[in-house]
């Protein structure tokens, strides 16, 4: 990744109980997966959830949030999944990374 | 957070065993909210770990990567912490949230 790229921060907290949500999470990961402009996806929960997706251009995430099947999503999240929810659409501007080097001794 | 701020996402996968690492993740945390510009904290693990600091300028956040007990801090985090992080440094452009109405019935 080393053009300009897009960060959506999702961060949330669930109401009680499933209803639906884990089969729907994974579901609208592999379909984020396969849009244009898709870049990457990361997620994690400690009672807050935190799930970033990477994309390409601010167009693409546009297309995202309307794209049909997600909207139905929104609208399950709205009114049954989520008793709050922060959404920050963000430019990222440098990156770096560490991997661990296995030593052979 | 009406100005616009920046956010570092830092997602990382741990090695095996504590070291020590839970009671720095908490005192490094405690450190960060009293760093000028410091805005707010967020994090979760599921494996994956999300740690999303908060700041109102690039300033603050060279500051506190530099901050001597914090980069004690980094050097314990690439030496017995983490098999692989990444940093990434995002102006946060745009957001919105929403709150679960409480009904009264």
């Amino acid at each position: 990744m080393n053009k300009p790229y897009y960060a959506v921060i999702f961060t949330n907290l669930r109401t009680e109980g499933d209803n639906g949500y884990a089969e729907t999470a994974d579901k609208m990961e592999e379909l984020a997966r396969t849009q244009p402009g898709f870049l990457d996806f990361e997620s994690a929960r400690s009672g807050l959830g935190i799930a970033i997706s990477y994309w390409e251009s601010l167009e693409a995430i546009a297309n995202w949030k309307k794209n049909s099947e997600h909207l139905m999503a929104q609208q399950k999240g709205i009114k049954n999944w989520y008793s709050w929810y922060k959404v920050r659409i963000c430019l990222v501007e440098r990156e770096y990374d560490f991997t661990k080097k296995t030593t052979a001794l």
